[in-house]
């Protein structure tokens, strides 16, 4: 095994573009000096599609968890009722949050694998009149299920007044997000996954009648007070010391999505979790999501005569590929395979040759290349 | 004026040494695979001594802010009363913190450029035996003052049972802190400082008794719960995805003090500060700050007969040297040079040298090279 040559397909942490990295090393600069200025300004605007709105993206040091405190504490007024979805183990992280700050919480929760129902949320609102934000997961990185997140909005917005708040973490800059037609009214993310960055920067923005609730909310939180993220960032600033050496990546990071075009960089997504997906069914091992739910990010397979631990240990050790296991109750149930950021559909390619090789060491005897193969007529096909 | 060779000479975010920024350029990790798990294990040990401590240190993805609020939301329980000594704008954050969570807060107001005085505290203390935390700042990054925290913690000691808390982050790693033997109860820094970081990191370490309280608080706070880290970290982990860059570089930043020694560390820092002080007595420009107030870190000068903005724009714009301004009222009344990280006398030689050429440009006529002197003297006299 080549020592230095780590291939990381989780779905997040993602590895870093050498492009990136660089941008990183530019030497650090005062945070309250004109090129911090200068920085924001110039990436606040190429933020902006990414997220598919016209709001101002705030950034946050702290990690993607962070985000989904910061927009339950700032959307969320004591007394409110709130409605979470739960389809895997995010889902229930903003569950948690919610029971730390005593919010009356409503929850639906759909079983792993598979995606929340509009009807379902439909039904549930208009029994629940009173309650006043619903939170969802786009991608569950739990799972790879890409929830319908435009469907859901529609449906919440027939049926009430209720913010609806998403957690966008291993999906923006990776599968297709247009917050303001979608309707959404808080979208977080974090900066390792998609967004081709090491952890530690938190994002969010916030829809025009998100901000009316919370500029009438009592905070308990000062450093996740988004009203002064908004404040400053309207100056070019930020309320706190921000993440400077991501905030250099970042710039890159745009500047390499405005260049392979947002369309495109959904379609190599799509490309990726497509030629994944064929894979594994020309291999007839199973995916745990239905095509329809699927996420463009990652993959969860769930074999039902090996042990996807046993096949883990062996792309780690014989070839330095790391692949993710299950969560919770899906633990040595399934393995994940993060296909997001600065991942192509040669390195998916190269991903599934090592599995296949390695599910034949693992005594689960796969015809080789056959996995390839349907990935590369997909490639070929351009699909 | 040379392009590629600014001077970042504020007090933080400081410069990052080439080996820290080689460090944080490995390739990227999953934050649940062995070698996060290594590479936290690694960095336990080595933390402990920069902070005086056996207790572990936690790390929090953030800023330093973020750090402050975490000491307040994890150690104050709701109706608990608190003092808050006061000595500049760090000290008012951790009021203004405490205001935000509606704590009943007893406040300490010193003038900006003093000092706390033990014997204040002590008075103060007999007269509210109810104070249930007392909290105050180390190193006060605005005014330059280094607060007297091992006489602070034993007056408080004598006096009640209030944990004492610290916020050391201008300080920490460039000003000795014995956190057990000083009897500190809480102490958190920032990654950016004397730590020789980006910014984006936050460390928090806990005595005995401040987790007996901490056990015993219902804390409204998710993300920042310090007993999740404390969990986590026990099994060489993060509760949340860690910033992973900045953890390969803190590693290499720990052999660096290792390497040099940590009682050399903090003599360095001391001795840049006597030749900064030096060099302005020298020059007949007031210090803001006596001898006794002053931090190893960071240096205030607060001139009479110009203006030090007018100095900042021509360091700027002709040297590329950064030094800070004034915050709130000594905005335009002071400037502040940052001596601490990746900081040697022989840059302090260099800034001090540039500051008396740009001291004559702008109109104040001093003899060249006589600050410089003083400042050579003192590193001659290795004091």
């Amino acid at each position: 095994m080549l020592a230095d040559q780590p291939f990381l397909r989780i779905p997040g942490p993602t590895p870093v573009p050498p492009s990136v990295q660089r941008a990183m090393n530019q030497p650090m600069i005062g945070h309250r000096d004109q090129e911090t200025k200068d920085l924001l300004h110039r990436i606040k605007p190429k933020l902006k599609p990414v997220f598919g709105t016209d709001q101002d993206i705030l950034m946050i040091a702290g990690s993607g968890t962070g985000g989904l405190e910061t927009a339950v504490v700032n959307a969320v007024r004591p007394g409110d009722e709130v409605l979470v979805i739960v389809t895997g183990a995010f889902g229930d992280r903003f569950a948690q949050i919610c029971t730390e700050y005593d919010i009356t919480m409503h929850r639906i929760d759909v079983e792993w694998g598979e995606a929340a129902e509009p009807e379902t949320v439909e039904t549930y609102l208009k029994q629940h009149p009173e309650i006043k934000a619903v939170f969802a997961t786009f991608c569950e990185t739990s799972t790879g299920v890409l929830n319908p997140v435009y469907e859901l909005s529609q449906v919440i917005k027939q049926q009430s007044d209720a913010l609806f708040i998403v957690d966008g973490v291993s999906a923006i800059a990776g599968a297709e997000m247009k917050m303001d037609d979608w309707g959404i009214d808080i979208l977080v993310t974090g900066s390792q996954k998609a967004m081709m960055l090491p952890p530690g920067l938190t994002f969010a923005t916030v829809s025009e009648r998100a901000w009316d609730v919370i500029e009438n909310n009592k905070r308990p939180s000062f450093y996740f007070d988004l009203t002064k993220y908004r404040d400053q960032l309207e100056n070019d600033s930020t309320p706190f010391t921000p993440a400077i050496s991501l905030l250099f990546g970042l710039e890159q990071v745009l500047s390499l999505i405005e260049t392979e075009g947002l369309g495109a960089v959904y379609n190599r997504h799509l490309t990726m979790m497509n030629m994944t997906r064929a894979a594994f069914k020309e291999l007839g091992i199973p995916l745990l999501t239905s095509d329809k739910a699927a996420s463009p990010t990652v993959t969860a397979i769930a074999p039902t005569d090996f042990d996807p631990e046993a096949l883990r240990k062996v792309l780690k050790n014989e070839f330095n590929l790391t692949v993710a296991g299950g969560q919770k109750h899906l633990k040595g149930q399934i393995f994940r395979i993060g296909h997001m950021g600065y991942c192509s559909p040669a390195d998916m390619l190269q991903t599934i040759g090592i599995i296949e090789v390695a599910l034949n060491k693992i005594g689960k005897p796969i015809e080789l290349g056959s996995g390839t193969r349907a990935a590369q007529e997909i490639l070929l096909g351009g699909s």
